[in-house]
């Protein structure tokens, strides 16, 4: 089975799975709160389904990393990893969409996935509250690992969990104190997408390897793995924020020129302090000059930059999983695609 | 002991653990997400100090509960109930500060405990995610229980922890949507405060009694204590916010009369379909207007119906203790001046 195949195995039972946690949580006076999950979810509302859900790239992370690591003893199928990292894929899908909905608001998004964002919908105080609602659900659905694994393992993983949640709004807090900066060094880049983006898919890669009793030391090189993975899959996409198909990205803002994203690029380009560097500090860029200040930025070495800093981390991403994994089952060999994929995505 | 003693030894305790789980969780680059945290707790900042931290009325709750419960086993010093209990006791503490958080926003109150809100000082996105980092926190401290107690009483008072914010947000998504609704039932009232206050002192006082080593039975009186206690405390809170020296509270708005907050007395009146009633739904009143309307409202019997419903979960929440300790040691002597206090405050 390719990485397809153990998609159609796993993405119904993450899917499952957050239902299973999600939908019992709410009293019928509350019901309102259910359809603000359930909307973010891409699961109720108009256009609802799979385009408006997102990836789940990082449960199936969780996933394929437990289904990954060789099991300690011989386990019979209804005993299969993956199966008892089912709460810690939901809850790392929760967390992760809770961030989404006060990004929306922090960010002033009026769209996500295509679809007006819930502080649109409900407006900011309830949204505020959503978010809140889906951080707590995360925290239960991780707990459920009490069930699956042993205790010590269970608050382990919910450690992890919170730790990795301080590791967000850590990268958040820097993100939002950029924006008033007019200019940041391209080295403030790093500590804010190792918070914000690569931090929870080390920790997914971790609990999936924590999971099916891998011993520390493996749990540090499938930790690695996701870190670097993290990095690439955030550099790549700030390449595709400027030079990427950006409609399909589903986004409001059709370029992060436009938006004044102070991304890898953009840092790049403004350490060079030439033509870019001039403009960008002149004032906003309007819509019919982002293909003008795309092409000086790359004409300054900045696109080439930015690939080589995914390729390197690619690069060092699956080298770790190789050391991880000599030999690697179908979930590993999954593994490599899902990297493959996510680095070579248009959108 | 009575309780001013006892507070004497547990309070620098509880503020001790706070810094125990605070201070080390910032990286010098985010240390300013630190300083939210610490101005909020009443630590920094301007006008620091015992006022600003407010009462620390929840983490008391969950020692003075864990103290009260009879140790099942007589237990060296080292190993006394409340001192197992204090995670749990900054959990609540920081659990409670996070919702303060969110709830200034969503409110757009100015001002807290006579300060500026840490939206007012960082401004909204930054205030989000500073609750979300507090919410981490909680969570944090509460695991540490891994530390004091077995993993089984670990797990499951986290589980209680987040049953708790569910039922937290829960009552702010009622209280929120409340605002929208011109007129709303008097039973519209108990589902909102019961998430919004009761929920978490009730939990407060099950987690004393759970990691104190109480049987469930016990537990569960516990339970009810705190959640009738909770009630008469917001009914309580309720009378203060119209009737109440209310410059005392260090709030911006100086009655709930003009910020049109749905208070129990409030609802009562609306009930009476009388001259307040036809007054409130008129439109806003002004402070000018405040004093004429209250006695309105205490004429048509409010007053009395709101110290009736403060009288009688009083009663239950003490006879409930009573039952849960027929032989009260000095903790348990304690929680019924607790309980005397907060409902014979005048702020």
């Amino acid at each position: 089975m390719g990485l397809d195949e153990l998609s159609k195995r796993y993405l119904p039972a993450i899917e499952e799975e957050l239902h299973r946690i999600v939908d019992p949580a709410f009293a019928p006076e509350t019901w309102e709160l259910h359809r603000m999950m359930a909307y973010h979810l891409g699961w109720e509302g108009k256009n609802a389904g799979r385009e408006a859900q997102g990836k789940r790239i990082r449960p199936l992370l969780v996933l394929l990393c437990a289904g990954a690591v060789p099991p300690p003893i011989p386990a019979p199928a209804e005993e299969m990893a993956w199966k008892k990292a089912l709460p810690a894929a939901a809850s790392v899908e929760l967390l992760h969409n809770f961030s989404l909905i006060h990004d929306d608001i922090q960010d002033n998004s009026p769209l996500r996935r295509g679809r007006p964002t819930v502080w649109m919908e409900w407006g900011i105080p309830q949204a505020i509250n959503a978010g809140d609602t889906m951080f707590s659900l995360a925290q239960l659905a991780m707990l459920d690992l009490g069930q699956t694994v042993d205790r010590a393992t269970a608050l382990l993983a919910n450690r992890w969990l919170n730790q990795t949640c301080l590791a967000l709004t850590g990268g958040q807090y820097l993100d939002l104190s950029y924006e008033s900066q007019p200019v940041i060094s391209l080295d403030a880049y790093w500590p804010m997408i190792s918070g914000k983006t690569a931090a929870l898919l080390s920790t997914c890669a971790r609990l999936g390897a924590l999971i099916a009793g891998a011993g520390e030391e493996l749990q540090e090189k499938f930790k690695d793995f996701g870190y670097y993975l993290g990095l690439a899959f955030q550099a790549q996409d700030d390449l595709l924020g400027i030079w990427g198909a950006s409609e399909q990205l589903g986004k409001s803002i059709t370029s992060d020129l436009v938006s004044g994203k102070k991304s890898l690029p953009v840092l790049y380009g403004l350490e060079q302090k030439g033509a870019f560097a001039r403009r960008w500090l002149a004032g906003p860029i309007p819509s019919d000059e982002v293909e003008d200040v795309a092409l000086l930025l790359e004409n300054e070495g900045a696109r080439q930059y930015t690939l080589d800093i995914v390729n390197r981390y690619t690069h060092k991403s699956l080298t770790d999983l190789d050391q991880a994994l000599p030999s690697p089952n179908e979930n590993g060999k999954a593994l490599v695609e899902l990297a493959a994929m996510l680095l070579n995505r248009q959108s």
